[in-house]
C-alpha cells in the first residue's frame, strides 16, 4: 500500500510551483516553472533509487531497475504542463502517483521481475503548442519529432528553443526504450464517478478528437462608415460557426463541440475585423459520428463562405482516433482486489496512455474530481481519492510485471 | 489656393512615421511614434509662423496671430493618431489641411482678422484607449481630465504615464482657450462621394454612437469531458450576441453594429472559455432609433443570461448623441465659389468636430476616399482631393474670420 500523506504532501508542493490563486496551477510547458518541476521530479525519483534520463523531445524518464533487466519495462507516467487557469491535479496526479509507486517499492525494498518506469510526457496539454500529447505522440511515432520542435505559440517562440533554454533536450531518440506495458492514473475531469459514487473508473475507451484551426478572411473597414450590405465581417462568421458548432454537438449521442481559442485583428473597437484565427474541438466516443459531425462542420464553413463572399479556410490538423485500452482487466482486477468500488467508463479527454497503446497493452485508472471541474483553478480531488487511484496503479504495474 | 504637391509630400512624409507594408499607418496614441508625428507638426507649424503649446491632456494648438489677437480664434483640426492597421489619411489630413491654410497665409504675408488655430486631437481613433474623441471630449467638458489620464490600455498601461513619457503633457487648462468656430476637414471614410462623383461633401450631421463594454462569465471547464448540458459556455453567448448585434443593425434604416474587440479566457483550443470580454458599437444617426437598438441589444442580453444561466453585463460606458453642424453654410459656400461639385452628407464616424460644437459653432468639409474603405492599409485619396478639401477649407476660415 502506498502512503496516502506522502503523495498528498508531493501534490501540494508539486502544485506550488506555478500555484495561483483559488488553488489553481499555471505552470506551462517550456517555461521556467515547467523546468523547475523537471527538477524537482528528478530529483525525488532519484531519492527513490531511480536513474533519470530525458530525450530529444524532452519526455523524461525515471527507471528502476527490476530481477532482469533485459525485460521490457512495465511503465506509468504523464505529465507535468498544465492549462493557462489549469489546476494541480491534471496530469500532474498521474505523474505523482507513479513517482509514489516507486517510492513504496524502495522503501519495501522490492525488486520486481522487470525494470519499472515512470514518464513525464513533453506538452500534454496542447495549449501553448499544438496538438495536445505531443511528447508521446512524437514518442510512437505519430507525429514527426523535427516538425513538433519546430512549433510556435501565439508569440511566435519555438518549442525546440524552449526545450534548449530549459536544459530539457536529451540525447534519446524518441521511441527507443524497450517498454512493455504502459498505465495512466488520472483525475476523470468529468462528473460521472461523483455521480456514480464510485472511487475508481476502469477506462474502457479513449474517445475521439478532432481539432481544427478556422481562418476567415473578410475585410477590415470602419464600423461607422460601412454600410451593413457592404460589409465582409469576418466576426459575425465566427459567430455564426460557433453557435454551429454547439449544434452539430447537441445533434450526434455523445457530440461534444467547443471553440475555447480566437484570435481577432486588428482587435479594436470601431473596425470590422479584416481576419480571426479561431480554434474548434469536435469529440465522439464514435468514429463513424465524428467523421460525420466534421462533414456537417466543413458543408456549414463552405456555405458560409460562399453566402458571405468571405474567405474561409478549415484545417483539420490533428485527428485523434477513438482507442481501446487493452490492460483494462488489470486494472478492475486490482480495484477488486483492493476493495475499491469501480465502474466501467471512456475518457472524454486525450491521454497519453491513449498514444501509447499504439505500440504496446496500456491501460488507465480514472479517480473522481470534484463537480467533474477540470480546465479550472477550481479543479479538486481528495488525498483518499488519489491513495485509492495510486494503490490500483502499484497493483496493476505488479501483476503486469508478473506475467 | 493651397499647394497641393506641398501638403501631399506632407502627409507622404507624415505617413512614413509608422508606416506599414501596403501603404499604411500604425500610429498608436502614446507612442514613440506618436511623440514623432507630434515633433514634426510642431516643427512645421514654427516654420510656419505659429506658436505651438499643448493642454494637460496632449491636446495641441499652433496659433497665428491675427489683426485683433483678443477676438476668438477661428480654428480648424484633427488627430494623429491611427488604427493598428490604419492607412495615411485618417485623421492626419485634417491636421495637415490646416497646417497648409498655415503656410499659404504665411507665404503669401496675409493678416487675418483674428487668429488662426490648428489643433492635434489626442487619442481620436479610441483604439489603444476608449473611448474615441478623447481629446476633444475632454477639451469641452464631456469627459473629467483626471479620469481620461487613468484609463488603461490592454496591457495596463495608463494614458498619462504614456503622455508624460513622450513630453506631451501641459500646463494649460482643456477648455480654457478662446476660440469662436471650429472647421475639420476629413476624408470621408465611405463610399458615397465617390459613388454620386462629387468632390466635397458638406456634412450637416454626425450620427448618433453608442459603445458598449460586454462582459460575460460562464465557467472554464474541460472541452473533452463537460457534457453541453452541463456547460455555462461564454464563447457560444458572444457567439449568439454577435449575430444579433447584425440583426439588430438590419432592422433598423441606417442601421451600423459591429463588434470588432474580443478578449477570451483562459483562450486555450482545450479549455470551454470562463469569460469573454467584448466590444459592440452600435450607430444611427436618429437618436431615437438609436435609442431603440440599444434597448434591443440589453433585451437580448438578459435573455440570454437568463436562458443559459450566465451573467452577461452590458455597460453603454459611450454614447454620443447625433450632432448638427452650425457651420455647413460656410462649407457650401466656399465649395461653390471654388468651382467644386459637392452633396450635403452625413458622418458616420466621430469626429473631433462632433464635439467642438458642443461649445462653439462647428463645419466639416468631406473628401472621398477610394472604394470607402478606411480602418485599413488601403485607405487612399488622391492629391487633387486633399487639395479641393484643403481650398475649401481655407475659404471656409476666411470668412469666419471675416464675420
Ligand atoms: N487530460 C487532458 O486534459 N488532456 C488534454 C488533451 C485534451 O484536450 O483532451
Ligand atoms: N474618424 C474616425 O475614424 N473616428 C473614430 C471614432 C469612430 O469610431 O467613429
Amino acid at each position: 500500500r502506498i502512503n496516502k500523506q506522502r503523495l498528498w504532501d508531493s501534490l501540494m508542493e508539486m502544485g506550488d510551483i506555478g500555484g495561483t490563486e483559488g488553488g489553481g496551477c499555471a505552470r506551462l510547458v517550456g517555461t521556467d516553472l515547467d523546468k523547475q518541476a523537471r527538477d524537482l521530479f528528478t530529483a525525488w525519483c532519484e531519492a527513490a533509487g531511480a536513474t533519470v534520463t530525458f530525450d530529444k523531445f524532452g519526455n523524461m524518464f525515471a527507471r528502476r531497475p527490476g530481477k532482469n533487466n533485459d525485460l521490457p519495462a512495465v511503465c506509468t507516467g504523464s505529465h507535468l504542463d498544465t492549462q493557462p487557469t489549469g489546476g494541480k491535479f491534471d496530469g500532474v496526479f498521474g505523474v505523482l502517483a507513479g513517482v509514489e509507486v516507486l517510492r513504496t517499492l524502495h522503501e519495501n525494498n522490492i525488486e520486481t521481475p522487470t525494470p519499472v518506469e515512470v514518464s513525464v510526457w513533453t506538452n500534454e496539454e496542447g495549449s501553448r503548442f499544438q496538438p495536445a500529447m505531443q511528447g508521446s505522440g512524437v514518442y510512437v511515432g505519430r507525429f514527426d519529432l523535427e516538425e513538433e520542435l519546430n512549433k510556435t505559440d501565439v508569440n511566435g517562440i519555438r518549442l525546440g528553443d524552449e526545450l534548449q533554454r530549459i536544459g530539457y533536450i536529451g540525447e534519446e531518440e524518441p521511441g527507443s526504450r524497450n517498454m512493455g506495458a504502459f498505465f495512466e492514473a488520472h483525475i476523470e475531469q468529468g462528473p460521472i464517478l461523483e455521480d456514480e459514487d464510485k472511487t475508481i473508473g476502469v477506462v474502457r475507451l479513449g474517445q475521439g478528437i478532432r481539432w481544427y484551426n478556422v481562418v476567415i478572411k473578410g475585410r477590415a473597414q470602419h464600423s461607422g462608415t460601412t454600410p451593413m450590405h457592404l460589409r465582409k465581417d469576418s466576426m459575425v462568421a465566427a459567430a455564426l460557426i460557433t453557435a454551429e458548432v454547439e449544434k452539430i454537438a447537441h445533434r450526434h449521442a455523445n457530440g461534444l463541440g467547443t471553440v475555447g481559442f480566437m484570435q481577432v485583428y486588428p482587435n479594436s473597437r470601431n473596425v470590422i475585423p479584416g481576419s480571426i484565427n479561431f480554434g474548434v474541438d469536435l469529440r465522439n466516443p464514435d468514429a463513424a459520428v465524428l467523421a460525420t459531425m466534421n462533414d456537417e462542420l466543413e458543408a456549414f464553413c463552405s456555405a458560409l463562405a460562399a453566402e458571405r463572399d468571405l474567405e474561409i479556410s478549415v484545417d483539420n490538423y490533428w485527428y485523434f482516433s477513438p482507442v481501446e485500452f487493452r490492460l483494462s482487466a488489470d486494472v478492475e482486477k486490482a480495484a477488486k482486489e483492493l476493495g475499491y468500488s469501480h465502474m466501467d467508463i471512456y475518457a472524454g479527454a486525450g491521454h497519453d496512455a491513449c498514444y501509447m497503446s499504439d505500440i504496446m497493452p496500456a491501460g488507465m485508472i480514472f479517480t473522481p474530481c470534484e463537480k467533474g471541474i477540470s480546465h479550472n483553478p477550481a479543479e479538486r480531488t481528495s488525498a483518499e481519492q488519489c491513495e485509492a487511484g495510486t494503490n490500483v496503479l502499484l497493483h496493476a504495474m505488479l501483476s503486469a510485471s508478473e506475467r
